[in-house]
């Protein structure tokens, strides 16, 4: 198979816009507790959001060049998903590959490897998301892939699969499952909506959450001397 | 044992009152360098502060359901203190259940778990004191205990010991010593601010402090040559 | 030779002033990706910066005698420059501390060991880069070392090094290479400036950058299958 | 689809023995450098090794219950491939559990979870490969599933791919790859053995591995002055 | 109070005898999934065991002095409990210490600092558990505590409380519980017995630990799709 | 200045067999606490152990050229202490560069990355310190430097300077202070063995080490009530 795929499946812009209103907490458990990739991943900056259909790149640690490829294919509103093998002391993307990005409006990165340029990319509002800022520069010199399905803070991320972040961290939603995704997203956020009305009205916690029949279920004992 | 004991030892209002006004730093260095928590454990946000009583519980790694039992037992002020085990690859707290605790007036969470939902608690203004954001989501299956001791962060808590937070971390006062170091705290607090005019004024930083007997005492040398 | 040397090798202050505008990020590219220090050492607020000449200290790990020994003799705009053996489950530095630093006009503190009082430091505009804030305190009993070259966050400091950070963390200018990396750091910019502005007019990443011939030379593979 | 899958795909016996021949290390180079597991996962005793189908399960941290069923599915010469989320304190595996796989001939455990019982194991020769060894019971409580595609160590693992493991840590090979892959593993080892011959009689290591040309071709310069 | 309480609550021997039969993972089974320190403190070679009453000691980081008064307090068959507040890179118990412990049969350190002396410890045949060999030396400064109550890898250990080691880590048993656990671990271990008797035997897993019927009552779904 | 410095300075064979003696704890002690390496650094099985003058390599994360390089002119009896700017997710070293190294009687490899082949290097008696083993592929591509000062560890190497290794990690030393070194070192041995027969002899261990004094001096009171 060739290095480089050069476009990746996409989904109508209805669907995107559906799909980015829910917080990806609440994407991942409309989806049954899946898709949350490992919380080491974060934005740079608290407050950053994106939302967006993975372009995929897999770089050797130290080495940023086919991110570089990855940039120059990526289409408005995607986001670049870029492993380095998990080698995150390095600052493998900064200014300059930012303010590529955004000429191109693309939607953000998520990366296992560093970040740098942290204040630049804060006055840009350019939402990043990785382990850590670092400074460390990389090479340009070893071909890996593009749009080949990776793995990264682990979970699998196939070309076109959906990526949504905030300050909670990253979630995916597989391509083929955006409409059911937003679906269900919806009906979790009305049913928790009715939860914190009841909640501040007063209501029991236990009963609004239907734990006081489990714990009758499973034997829970209540005492009275103090600790 | 039952599982839950449902009240705490309480202290009298003005001496929860007197105790939040240190921060926890202080209490640390009050009490004998004692109390404070693993640095790990800290706001969600820079900037959050609590100071209450403590209502423990004692949770399975990605589970939550004895941190809604200790909930509903909480009085206003109350902090929850809650351990899984160390499992903080988990959100088993957030929003739904942050307005439960807003709608009791429950001052905060400390846990060695994960919190989400964290711009909707930084919304709430939720004091919230863990290792860090994650959205991973949590059963409700295992009965653990409520209101027994508890070990977090390399602290012992008991129901009732007061814990305080801000930036710097936490720090544990047990009940039956807060009057005292409250005292104590206040006491520091007055020979630091004269430690501050006097260097404000120019004094040498280690006459104020009394290193120069210590240095000269313990045979330190000085010497001219540039490194 | 004596545990302590009093002066450190000093720079013009136009040089000073000079490499004191470029950040570090750029000092490390401009001298080969050289100088970056372990990128867990950051600020302890977002948006600190700090740049100077270092005195440097070698303390003991829960131990900050020497630290003290260096503030008294730091000059206006220096960096202290501590090393706790990596301890940094330990606040060895605090708002007493940084208030003596302020009243000497110290620039800031750079250690492998914890900060504290860190909303004090905030309030008084006090730079501190280290691991993250914690409140346990410290005794002052052990003589180590001022102003010897020390080793801290993987990188080698010896007194009058210049010492730069900002959010992306720190990176060191050896004292008699400070000129020179100016004026890379200078022509670096002027060249980052230039490809930010061709990628702003809408040219390709990989041609601006170079990394087109890159490609076609390592034989890189571009094919049109969806993942 | 169901929390289950009874079965899984399976490649001829001599394909299988033919695969183990090679240790991990070999297996990941031969197919271009891929399939490597995150080096955390390791063998709990040194000179464990395995080589099998992956059987896989999906578990909630601090629960078993899937693993069981996994176990209760695995075919002789099978690897049980179970992650609990990167929870690793806790020990859902011990005697009893090695002591049923042993019972049906399964080859071994890979899980991101901890395992206890660790000289028991030793002494039964079951291969065991994971974070390292904790003692702390989990529960069994929660469906997850088994014998889906699951992601461990950063690797994606389907049913029926082949795991191999020694001290090295594991690789992946694709179960439709399996073949190829070993007839590279073969060729790679020829190579390897000419090499190590070659340095064996006294040949240059560059020019045995052709790093000669490489630095001639990139400029590397050579001096003689001592450091 | 005293800095040093000089004696310790202690058993009878028969008790001790008994408690000693069992590894640390049925004692934290049978005592309810309690008592398990962190699984980062472990032997420091394979093979290691100690069981015994804690004598307790609390030094600050870096210095080793309430560890050497420790020492000369402990009894025959004592172990030795002594946290460093969790900085384990020093070595602060070696070869010396060792061959003191020994001299006076002391059954075994467990500590949250480093040790040193690997290889003589080893040919001595002394228990040490911590989180890893390190040779960094330590001052004798700082006044602590011996036998008070601490907290080490997450586990309050009391004077006197019972410490029982191998190579799955360390599990306390509280001194006034030790009989009661001794009598529940036996009842595991003829459970357990049962259970492998019945596997090796053939018998299905699931049946044979009641899992078929938990399964059953949860829904738990099977298919033949293969993955 | 060149990439690769051809030799480093030579200390006698007599000066290098006499420091051979002492192990790295004893040698690091003897010259007053200095020349630890970060204690992650560990031989990849027990009983390994090397000492000789460092010839040293700065690699790209993920590259080892310049290891080949270094080896290419190191000397019977050198050690080769090469960093990957602390990435020790790949194995950059292995089978075939250990028969390289046997070839040349190469004492040793001492690495910041990771160390492949384990099994294969232990049946030739390689010793190899690191942080650990893992199998992952490293490309060749990037020059970097051979036989200037690097810093590994927390440590400045500079080519020539004595690495020294057992169980307990590596000690570094300075090849200007190898003589005074060693005789210090056989200073402490026999101090530390009059201490020992004491012991054995049945002495008090705070008499023998002095610290009877120490404690009274700083005030440490002893007390009787059983905690």
């Amino acid at each position: 198979m060739a290095h480089v795929i050069q476009s990746i499946p996409r989904l109508p812009a209805a669907v995107l816009e559906e799909i980015a209103k829910y917080p990806p907490a609440t994407l991942h458990e409309a989806q049954g507790r899946r898709g949350a990739f490992d919380s080491r991943l974060k934005p740079i900056y608290p407050g950053m959001r994106l939302c967006g259909p993975a372009v995929t790149a897999s770089c050797q640690p130290g080495d940023n060049l086919m991110l570089q490829v990855a940039l120059s294919l990526a289409q408005p509103g995607d986001v670049l998903v870029v492993t380095f093998g998990g080698h995150a002391e390095q600052g493998g993307f900064g200014e300059v590959l930012a303010t590529a990005c955004q000429a191109r409006s693309i939607a953000g990165l998520v990366t296992d490897g560093g970040v740098r340029d942290g204040q630049a990319l804060r006055d840009l509002g350019f939402a990043a998301f990785c382990p850590g800022l670092c400074m460390k520069g990389t090479v340009k010199e070893t071909i890996g892939t593009v749009n080949h399905p990776i793995v990264l803070g682990d979970v699998l991320v196939r070309p076109g699969d959906i990526v949504s972040g905030d300050d909670d961290g990253l979630c995916l939603v597989r391509r083929e499952e955006v409409e059911e995704v937003a679906g269900l997203s919806e009906a979790r956020e009305e049913k928790e909506a009715k939860f914190m009305q009841a909640l501040r009205d007063g209501a029991d916690v236990l009963e609004v959450l239907g734990m006081d029949k489990v714990l009758a279920a499973k034997g829970c004992t209540y005492g009275d001397d103090e600790g």
